[in-house]
């Protein structure tokens, strides 16, 4: 298996260079300008977009075929469990099959890490765009979330991003750091139960520790993961109330962050458990933003990869 | 919880206007003439339509969706099986996030009444259309009945019009009254086994009864409703034979109406049971009128509501 | 029930005569050839397609979808499970009820052999397009098959056609060996266990045998069919092994063909049950035209058919 092509696919940020990622931040600024302009151009007229989600996200899916749709394209949503690859062919040949077909590019999500990867080895003329895979990456969620730091902040460079969860199944985390360090962020801390830590050389970038007060002290940046309700069950000692009185983001925690920390979640949120509805809901919370500038990096990064 | 606004949202008919129904029904017709004459235009063009059914059912999902894309807006199914709201999202949250993405509309159904209320209480800007919640309101089917008899009978007021069937479930029932009352209707009779009549106070502007030779007699319009088996179930003595001899329509019992009368059923049909197939085939019938004109009604709404 | 008009709807490729099958073909490379140089006009816009599949196959169905989106119409997929199909309604009513919606066509899948004739003769003014149904039928499948032989051959007159796996359920050998023999094939040969085998009636055109090695002698085609698990099970004897051995396509049995044979595969693929890796990913392998070619056929049948 050959390594991927920077240029044409997008599997994760690690090691993908500052000025690509910036040049992807500022065509999504660009593209979001026009939308709201009312200007866009149709840019990917004529193409076709697949999306090829083996794992639920409806959320994620939508933002895809959004940004595909409001360029022009035509989108595909495969539908997995009625396909071809239940009934036994090769997720390959899934693959060239839809490529005869023309299609231009693959929007994928997989529970196991690196099937992106393996099917942009695979692809003779598409793209292939990660829209998640197990816990390696979503490069869109970190591009996405870089973003709206930027908005907010005007910068990357020196701030202290504060991460909370379950991080050790999380690509969101993984992708953020790998974003947040090319970027040249200050600090990066990551919290969260000691079960629920990442194994210490995975993140050699990263502050890493069990307690969250310590971790969103002096922060810029807090950025609030979803914890899975089965994860919990197999926390020992956790129930909803106790996590959410350690590591929980309430006003009263925030307030050890910088008087202008952002907070962020990647949704969907379960309030009462990692977020209190007040934090969520407040002026310092950009959970919204991030929704919407989801949509306008999945448009640069189709507009870049497939046009490019 | 405000009073959502009536010139955003279509959340009933009851209280929303003679003035209002009718501008939404002489629209209807525009857009009807557009499209027959091949000149519709794209009057939709750059919104975005999320259809979020969280009932099944695909004709009234399928009427939005060609209203909305016919004028050329972009729709979103958006599936809830696989969405976030499986996960534990709250209604508020996915709804908050699809506007984040930009959605202007949202065609909601729910078993639940107040549903549509609820979350156009919570939209901040984008309109939500009720497509039938609980046995509450179907306002748009209700529209599509007020245009179906208009365009047969040049006018609703003084009409007499018959509805036959499970009324106490039925939104509708409810929505044909109101639209029917708003409009003048000399008398609207509601007729059915007792079990499924609806309590007296619910439909003060009716005639209420459990016998149907008596209710057809002399009727304008005869709008025959849906008896969903499992109330057959429980309705204790009935079975299809008796039920279609008691409450069924058939050339017999029509003839007891006007001779002009016309017949209609908001689909899909039980024949057999609720009517017999020689009327719903007949010259009498107005159900694929009914069907046909649920496009353009649905048109008339998206573009009155998010064109304003 | 009336014979449905052969040049509205296209239910079989039996009977439908050399003159109607080569005007699709030489249509089906003429919007290839558009489409190729970026010059496809929107030929249906303004048309409504309906995608019916009672049975799973997103590969048939993709296929339709980006024929018909690509030519400018609005897709419709209509999701049986929660149709009114399944409350009860009847096919013919959904059809009415599509119908009154301005569906112009209806691309329908389903297991029982003869349901796109019987919707053809309730259609009031919609095509038909028969996408498979049973073992009856698959003519857009005979007609991409035929493309790709004349692609390659320049010609089908003359030729030897070898076609091996599960004959008698198989509606791609109908269409196949229908097509063939109105455009003059030299000789026809089915092959496959003898339990796999057809009535002989039912292919007064074939030879037809149980011995692989002698149907591909001299072949310049071979046609592999998909074996469904299921009917292996049902075959006293076999298991994967030795049906691979004894009706695989590899290289040893391929050679016994021309030397300029081409081999081709419906999809989707089992690789090393009906047919070996190299075989299938090589040169002579015309599997992925054959996809290619689906999307430009299913373009020319809705184009011819719909408009005429």
């Amino acid at each position: 298996m050959t390594t991927p092509d920077r240029t044409r696919h997008l599997l994760t940020l690690e090691n993908l260079g500052r000025e690509r990622i910036l040049a992807l931040l500022d065509r999504a600024a660009e593209l979001r300008a026009s939308w709201r302009a009312g200007t866009l151009p149709p840019l990917l007229a004529g193409r076709t977009v697949v999306n090829l989600f083996f794992e639920n996200s409806t959320r994620t899916r939508t933002s895809f075929e959004l940004a595909a749709r409001r360029l022009g394209a035509l989108v595909v949503n495969f539908d997995i469990a009625s396909s071809s690859t239940s009934k036994g062919e090769t997720l390959e040949d899934t693959l060239a099959t839809l490529e005869a077909m023309d299609a231009d590019a693959f929007v994928v999500r997989h529970k196991e890490n690196g099937t992106p990867a393996r099917l942009a080895a695979h692809a003779r003329r598409a793209s292939v765009l990660n829209a998640g895979d197990g816990n390696h990456a979503h490069p869109t969620q970190g591009l996405l979330d870089l973003l709206t730091i930027r908005d907010r902040k005007d910068r990357i460079d020196g701030l202290t991003v504060t991460i909370c969860g379950d991080i050790r199944h999380s690509r969101v985390a993984r992708s953020d750091v790998h974003g947040l360090a090319a970027l040249g962020a200050g600090e990066i801390r990551l919290c969260g139960p000691g079960a629920l830590l990442p194994d210490a050389q995975d993140f050699p970038q990263c502050r890493v520790t069990d307690d969250f007060d310590a971790a969103v002290e002096g922060a810029d940046v807090v950025v609030m993961l979803r914890l899975q309700k089965e994860r919990m069950e197999n926390l020992a000692g956790f129930d909803e109330a106790t996590y959410f009185a350690r590591y929980g983001l309430d006003a009263t925690r925030l307030a050890r962050a910088r008087p202008d920390a952002m907070v962020m979640h990647p949704g969907p949120m379960n309030r009462g458990i990692e977020i209190a509805s007040d934090v969520a809901d407040g002026a310092r919370s950009a959970v919204l933003e991030q929704v919407a500038n989801g949509v306008f990096v999945r448009m640069a990064v189709l507009d870049v990869l497939t046009r490019g």
